[in-house]
């Protein structure tokens, strides 16, 4: 008997490692389709990849000029104004702003409709959800199969669309998903509420350690947003899921590049003391920023509650997105998809070969810059909380950082004005050394990236991890750990719920 | 009164984070200290920086050689035999040896005599304490000043006198003692017990962060070995002492190197499918080696308890190291600094430019090669299960690691010799490119030092993150991953109980 305990013991413990095995799998191979049909869709607003250099029609711009340094001299990927034969500037500037706005309304109301007609779970970032879900309340068909396939069906059509809104948040959904899809296999965990919980965490921290490529971040990250108990073998499953999704994703790598996310970077350079005064005041506007978010966002939301006259849910997605498109296209920086625009902000000057954002313009031609990063930062916060709430699948993590990024960026290149003006003044004097550039705008963007996150999460060591997983190095960990931290008072200050907690106390 | 209160609050609150930046910053400072003054006295076993080259007494031989390609040209470093005028062969060899043995035999005996005669508390590696501190004991001047600056001189000429002991362990007890100093500063923190063991936790992981240059790895430590209770509050906090303690230890960079612990290593390679029978057989390796090491210890230690014939503890120590030295000396891997065999044994072959320990012959040369590693392995395994109890400051991290880097170096040339001799052997077959080496050794030293250190101590998570920071790299998580599992599960069968629960439950 004791035998036939210890097997049947045994294939227990088994089930739940064959799970959580599977899910990371699934998670690592999910991730790694989204950006690729992410990718695809979003550069097919702009143009398509033809036969002529042997391309093909499903791929991606970046993977159709694979192996050109200048992407202009691709001869396989038509924009579409070459491919309906108009050369002249203002026709093929009309003609692809009106495929631009076509197709990314086109691209954002599928979604919608997809979320309406198969499955309303798979709207909104569904963290708050997934909150409640692990604090014990069932949510029918909220991890359910149809929800799975039609939130990643929904995610990929959303983010193409070019709306403000990210995939990390939905990632952890659709990690979830799957790891509930596997537990309906093994009717012992199915039946067992508390394992069941254990095995969404660890799916939770699978979902982000795909979206950043930072497995240890996705532990963390279970750990202190979603669990309310985390026993040691939690942070085991947890660790062991996370991290067989991070290596499926390496091993298939979708961008081609070695790289887990599109926004990983390497700095050459350090900081000096004077630069915490800026990075303090990033710190300062990521918790006021993300004050004024969630109030802003959560007075959207009650309207729309409090409003009768509001059209149904994919008319609004569709106003939404057109707005977007109509107003992103003219705009330099947000005519590109966001974690583009993220990457290159965070992006060393000295590494860029194509300015293509013109971040690296010196002199006057900075002022330029600057105030076009605020303005995007601006009509960023705008978009940004009008489109979470939206019944499609939207994150607000991404958003948050580009806001974050662009203000840094802006902040960054202001102080390099400053110190090239006048770098006699005491500030700078003992800390500079003359002819090497002595700030780097890249650094200022990743801090802020951080610090608004931080105002709109009010998560810390998570956020901290996951900064220091992309950067991968020590250098920037502590003005990274002083902005978060100056960010989560400041938001703490003006109220002490995070976006999630927000919505689980709207809904 | 509500904004007296508010601000007394604020007060309150920044106090324990003044104490804990205080602690990170101390064992920060300690960690570095310890490294050089370390370094210096581990190289004057051998011979001594004269100031013919511009050197100084209180340089160490790489300090002294700094700038040199081949440290045999180096003119500043007098070895012992130099300094006598002796070149003969044999007088050379015996009078070498001679200083060898009488200065471990000095340094440990100095150790030994500092613990008996100020602070007994600052014997072995004081992490069962903590844990039993953390757990809500009271164990008097377990934390005083008194024990941190005897553990702080012992731990350094304990680890110069080359006996089979690591650092790791007790840099945890020197981080809690600093921040126990600052906490008696603030007596709203001293008497509050509940702060002061978050802040002592806290105070843990900065001590792991600066072993192992692995700021979240201590935090992961702190959680899973040390704490009973951990909410989301004590991981930002000890998140925090951590980071301060690495940026701290490297804004310092005692080794002169950039890396924060000697044997951080980057390898160029990956693995391949067939591996993972190795990589499970050194999973189990681990689990039986540390289920046989704790029985020994525990054995030495019960019949040290029950023996009355026995001399004192520092005649005790004596006899050890001084036969640690004896048999080390003419044994080419066990005269090195363990820390430096280590950083060896990790190393690709590729990266080494002078091959002091002979690991990468090639041929039949290796059989010799593996055979000395083996030996030294079985050796080692003896000594630190004798110096593991002794009173000195002594951690058993270290010594796992080597005895588990050894073994894994060995099967990992066994197998390079395998796939050289038998390129078409039908499980190499397809996997490794002809004319390109492809089996990296280096590799399998990690990973059995990882799974080496699990069977000793049963952690999991803080491990592998460990490892996964030490290498930088997601290249090899999977297979540490799996041989740490593996290491666990045949250790849990031997016993339920890792080393630490085995001496706290042992006194």
């Amino acid at each position: 008997n004791s035998l036939v305990g210890r097997i049947r013991l045994l294939l227990d413990n088994s089930q739940v490692w064959i799970v959580l095995l599977l899910a990371g799998l699934a998670a690592g191979l999910l991730a790694a389709a989204i950006d690729v049909a992410t990718d695809w869709l979003a550069d097919l607003k702009f143009g398509f990849c033809s036969t002529v250099d042997g391309g093909a029609f499903h791929l991606s711009k970046s993977s159709c000029c694979l192996g050109y340094e200048d992407h202009a001299q691709c001869q396989g990927w038509y924009p579409w104004a070459k491919a309906f034969g108009i050369y002249s500037g203002g026709g093929k500037w009309f003609l692809e702003y009106f495929f631009y706005v076509f197709l990314a309304l086109s691209f954002a109301v599928s979604a919608a409709i997809l979320v309406k007609e198969y499955a309303i779970h798979a709207k909104h970032s569904g963290i708050p959800e997934i909150k409640t879900v692990l604090g014990g309340f069932v949510i029918r068909r909220f991890l359910g199969i149809q929800t799975l396939v039609t939130k990643s069906l929904g995610l990929v059509l959303a983010v193409a669309s070019g709306m403000w809104l990210g995939k990390e948040g939905p990632l952890v959904h659709v990690a979830c998903c799957c790891a509930n899809v596997f537990i309906k296999l093994f009717p012992s965990i199915n039946n067992n509420e508390a394992r069941k919980r254990e095995i969404l965490s660890a799916a939770a921290a699978a979902g982000i350690s795909v979206a950043f490529g930072s497995p240890i971040g996705g532990v963390l990250f279970s750990l202190e947003q979603l669990s309310y108990y985390f026993p040691d073998k939690t942070m085991w499953q947890s660790f062991v899921c996370a991290m067989t999704a991070a290596v499926t994703l390496q091993a298939l790598d979708p961008f081609r590049s070695g790289k887990l996310v599109l926004y990983q970077v390497k700095y050459s350079s350090g900081w000096h003391g004077f630069e915490l005064v800026p990075f303090v005041l990033l710190g300062i506007l990521g918790g006021v920023y993300g004050g004024l978010f969630i109030k802003a966002n959560m007075r959207v939301a009650e309207w729309k509650k409090s409003t009768r006259w509001l059209p149904g849910p994919v008319t609004q997605v569709a106003i939404v997105a057109a707005l977007t498109a109509l107003i992103n296209y003219p705009n330099h920086y947000m005519r590109a998809q966001t974690s583009e625009l993220v990457s290159n902000l965070f992006t060393e000057c000295a590494k860029i070969v194509d300015d293509q954002f013109g971040l690296c313009k010196t002199g006057a031609a900075s002022f330029g810059t600057i105030t076009l990063l605020i303005f995007a930062a601006v009509l960023g916060f705008f978009f940004a909380a009008v489109t979470f709430g939206l019944q499609i699948p939207a994150g607000i993590i991404l958003p948050s950082m580009a806001i974050g990024a662009l203000t840094g960026r802006a902040l960054g290149i202001l102080m390099e004005l400053f110190q090239r003006a006048a770098p006699n003044f005491p500030l700078f004097l003992h800390q500079c050394e003359p002819d090497v550039p002595c700030i780097t705008p890249g650094t200022y963007a990743i801090i802020g990236a951080a610090a608004f996150l931080t105002g709109v999460t009010r998560m810390t060591v998570s956020i901290v991890v996951i900064t220091f997983e992309l950067t991968g190095a020590l250098t920037y960990v502590l003005p990274i750990m002083i902005s978060v931290m100056i960010a989560k008072w400041v938001g703490d200050a003006f109220s002490r719920r995070g976006i999630y907690e927000s919505w689980i106390h709207f809904n």
